[in-house]
């Protein structure tokens, strides 16, 4: 251990450089928090604009912390989308908090990587503990452990494995998959990420099953046993379900209770995407969509959606952690424990082996604000969502396909007199508008050939005004004359 | 488009409650940087410790950012290992910087996802850019292009996925891995990443076939053919080779232009691991390492474990973007480009959609120090390995199994007297002694049964004092009498 006073040399790691430098990106972030709202939501640039803007090489001289947030002014932030702007309805995830900024900046100086217990013993009993916390809030009682992950995306591929391994007793690590064509049944409304899953696991997007959803776009568990009988007797191995409460499109919700039946008697892995609607399982008025969430496998929710923790950080939820261990663990010489009763190493249910600290983030987040305030954000983004549903759905010619569940709606401008492919030209257009405009960002989707505008609500200081001004722009934009 | 002055009301995303709350963190960092070197590496706790000072339910108040603080050094830090310490030679990753803290301060308030270009044109601009910088400074020219992933392991999954695709002429993807069985090749030496990604992606671990090295433990270029060989003869289907530059226990480097001879001939897929040693390439003098790298299909580089660039970001560069975008790009309607001339959207070649703004650090990082100062960084730790590795060269009755190439040195204690199991004893609880006493932290590895110390060195502040007063401590431990 050396001088504390010799450290201070460092350019790397200077105390009193690392103040003043401080200094100024707190207040660079503080003027950044307080432009929300006067900045165009979407920037005006063609592909290629910022590549033009920076230079073709590394730059020689170093420059100061001062000179790179200017840079950053200048060259980056101008074709940047503010994510965090209240009128940013685009996609998940839309939330975040000062204090999970802030957050951010203690994961990356204490920058420890938690592989293994022995590797940071408190980032790692922390990890245990807020999944633990936020477990109880959602309703999944402590016979359930988990991990922390980057991302759903992430979250689903480590349960699929589990899955697939359970369905071939282990051959599928230890041989690969052959000879056998494992099947995984969803909803026409399945997220990409479980598409992406699947083709990374080896098991191939043909055999993904997506089988098509009812009016409110919710899986038919009927139809859900119906195709594990024909695939049964064509010889083929069904292996995992995943159903989704709070599906991308709709937030629509599949019927948990029914398809957990069927899992349990089929024998098949239960894994439910509840990356985005698993958030709103805090509030006790919601709960119903989560009826039978408990009998799953296994569980994602990502608090980095709505949970005002910035990206990136899911939370991947497992009844038996065995089953994740065995089809991920991998111990080299280098990371072997000796000794017994060895504590957890997240390493065993991570796709990672290094991980970074993010159970401090979420720690952070879920402490400084407490459950309460994180429920009635929550609460408000529902309101609002209900609040627009009601103006569309009382105006002539539009349609809203779902009511929205949680805080994400679909709607279309559908006249009698357009066509579909015109009434799909118009929308696609009004949403080209809206974001060219600045105003806000919207997202759209295809629902059954049908393009919807989509927006999703989730920034704590969205408003009804926010919402009326967007709803009026559109509005205004079906009724001004079309460029021909 | 909100009244600004509105918006600071806002709990969550106040920029005045910010600007104090930031202040205070910024302190606690400054303070922590300058703790480094004062306190135990390694914390003196058991399992269970940290989690019995955190509550056991999520506490109902909330807490400012101030008693957070004062909870976190309180209740977390005394079980944490710091990775940020001089001397800190356990793992990589363990280099890291002011800035690049500060940058993960805005990414994470910018919190855009960089799924498309369409969602943040700047962060994908940004991110092509670097990656072009960082490719040219280490001999990969602008034939290739890439992605910044999570870490190491993700980028090797993904770049194997497209090896196993090519492989299967796209079946893998379309139908699953089923009538084939894949082999991939690597050495014994093959880091633990490389076992999980073929587990993952449903090919075996026991089609990982893993060739015994040389006595530089590298990669023998004719067992490779002959491996390759045997398993066509059999009817087996070779894939890819992943050779590496700095495996883990030793960062030996395999022979990298003559396994290239061998894919192309044999038409595999050549994966290199230099997550470790590929920071090294900016260094001229140690370019000897890479001949042939650019000779690969796929390169992975992680700036988190020696580019002073906090956890996690990792670079993978491939030689056909086309090829990895064919594997993994999965686009559902609410993320469908429309219009022509789409540029590049990064969720076309990630395992993640959402992903958070990780160029950003990396420019950061890149332009804040420099080339030459981050050399610098790099030739300062190899040089400290040399020079430890001279010190342990002179003493009798130590061994080191290979002069280290970069920055990482394997050694034990071991005379003639010791036998094997007894050495291996010796050597561990030289290793256990050392973390207990808080002095530094070391790892150990395992090569052909020997147990081996192990001190990989990267820290910019690590000084040739730290390493002396370590090796006195080593010699002392060896001499004190052991308790029986």
């Amino acid at each position: 251990m050396m001088n504390p006073a010799l450290r201070e040399a460092s350019r790397f790691r200077n105390p009193e450089q690392f103040r003043d430098d401080g200094r100024l990106v707190v207040e660079w972030v503080a003027n950044y928090l307080a432009s929300a709202g006067s900045v165009a939501v979407q920037p005006d640039v063609a592909p290629g604009d910022t590549l033009a803007r920076l230079p073709r090489s590394w730059p020689t001289e170093p420059g100061s912390i001062a000179e790179l947030l200017g840079e950053l002014d200048r060259d980056i932030m101008p074709g940047m989308t503010h994510w965090g702007d209240p009128s940013f309805f685009g996609y998940f995830p839309c939330t975040n908090s000062s204090a999970g900024m802030l957050a951010d900046l203690l994961v990356s100086a204490t920058n420890v990587s938690t592989m293994k217990w022995s590797t940071s013993p408190a980032a790692t009993e922390l990890e245990q503990r807020v999944l633990r916390w936020l477990g109880d809030a959602i309703g999944l009682d402590d016979s359930w452990s988990g991990v922390i992950t980057e991302g759903g995306s992430i979250s689903t591929i480590i349960a699929l494995a589990a899955a697939r391994d359970r369905a071939t007793s282990g051959e599928a690590r230890r041989r690969g998959i052959s000879g056998t064509t494992l099947r995984m049944y969803t909803s026409d409304q399945v997220h990409s990420s479980v598409d992406k899953a699947i083709i990374t696991l080896g098991i191939g997007e043909s055999n993904l099953v997506k089988l098509a959803t009812d009016g409110a776009f919710s899986m038919r568990p009927e139809a859900l046993r119906v195709a594990i009988a024909a695939d049964r007797a064509a010889g083929l191995a069904p292996a995992a379900v995943i159903a989704t409460i709070g599906t991308t499109s709709t937030t629509s919700v599949d019927p948990i209770a029914a398809i957990a039946t069927i899992c349990r008697e089929e024998g098949l892995w239960l894994h439910v995407d509840a990356a985005y609607g698993g958030n709103a399982a805090l509030l006790p008025e919601l709960r119903a969509h989560f009826v039978g969430m408990e009998l799953a496998d296994s569980v994602v929710l990502d608090p980095h959606k709505w949970l005002m923790t910035p990206l990136e950080l899911s939370c991947l939820y497992f009844r038996d952690h065995n089953e994740v261990r065995q089809s991920l663990s991998v111990t080299p010489a280098y990371l072997a424990s000796h000794g017994e009763d060895a504590p957890t190493d997240f390493m065993d249910y991570s796709l990672q082996l290094g991980r970074s600290f993010r159970a401090l983030k979420l720690w952070v987040v879920m402490r400084h604000h407490g459950r309460a305030a994180l429920e009635a954000t929550i609460r408000h983004s529902c309101a609002l969502a209900r609040e627009f549903a009601g103006w569309v759905g009382e105006a002539a010619d539009w349609e809203i396909p779902l009511a929205p569940p949680f805080a994400t709606l679909c709607f279309r401008y559908a006249p009698p007199s357009l066509e579909l492919a015109a009434a799909n030209e118009v929308n696609l257009g009004i949403q080209d508008a809206i974001n060219r405009s600045g105003l806000a960002f919207v997202s759209r989707t295809i629902l059954r050939g049908r393009l919807y505008l989509r927006v999703a609500i989730g920034h704590p200081d969205t408003s009804s005004d926010d919402l009326a001004r967007l709803w009026a722009e559109i509005q205004r934009l079906v009724l001004a004359p079309r460029p021909q």
